[in-house]
């Protein structure tokens, strides 16, 4: 993964515990994205307990990366349609409106997963992120989210 | 919960170690589903870590529930249409082909998360199941899954 900061790392931190990709979260599964040009990308190791069936990863687990890395690629989208780099402040925390997965074939499991998305579209405070996630060299799930941006009077009840 | 067993603990012992409801994943979440009449339904509680925000439900965690409620509805549903009873040997187990998340609104942490499902279609080896999930008295999130049967030929990798 590149040597910068991971869009899950510019979060304020009352907004860093979030089971799939919050740092501050110590049992989660820290999914963390980058940019890759135009592209985000992250790639997770799933752990042995993350099957479906025995060999096959959780489909869980798959919808669970797929929904971090597209709230992590919105909050990037976000900073970037405001022309501001990722080193310029906080980055904004959204939250996933819904989601869409369809899993083509089955991922197996003891290998890397490397997500790559693209930015469909953002809209005031919505993004819609498309996803693909590769496992052994073959797309095997789909997926699209809406994410809408967190309002800004929310208070996280820490 | 009803005092029968879930849909989860009649699948065969070697399909059993699904994160999400497997009975013999012992780091899983072991979601469990009962016929409610012609409904399903299954009530879980997330842990302190399963959370997006503070006070908020994890979103992953949520389309795990759904997901493995839903394939053991299908379960269930499959063994129905088949004129047998749970009681009539191993139920057969299903995959998800497709998932569909709707978060309606925030999910509270730290109550009971209750998932009741409808079976929409049975047509062959394809089930397809919709999900409301209710926190603290409303509908939070709306899910719609589509299941396939596992081939008779699979092999799990044990």
């Amino acid at each position: 993964m590149p040597d910068t900061p991971a869009f899950q790392d510019l979060y304020p931190d009352e907004w860093s515990y979030c089971y799939g990709c919050g740092r501050l979260n110590d049992k989660g599964l820290h999914v963390r994205s980058f940019w890759d040009g135009e592209e985000t990308v992250a790639v997770l190791r799933p752990r042995a307990e993350h099957m479906a069936l025995p060999g096959i990863v959780y489909g869980g687990y798959i919808a669970s990366a797929i929904d971090c890395h597209s709230t992590g690629t919105a909050a990037g989208a976000a900073q970037r349609a405001a022309g501001k780099g990722l080193d310029q402040g906080p980055l904004p925390r959204f939250l996933t409106a819904s989601l869409k997965v369809d899993y083509l074939k089955p991922t197996p499991l003891g290998v890397d997963l490397e997500l790559r998305s693209r930015v469909v579209e953002v809209k005031g405070r919505k993004v819609v992120v498309a996803t693909e996630l590769y496992a052994a060299g073959e797309v095997r799930v789909r997926g699209e989210a809406v994410l809408v941006q967190v309002p800004d009077d929310f208070k996280p009840q820490v």
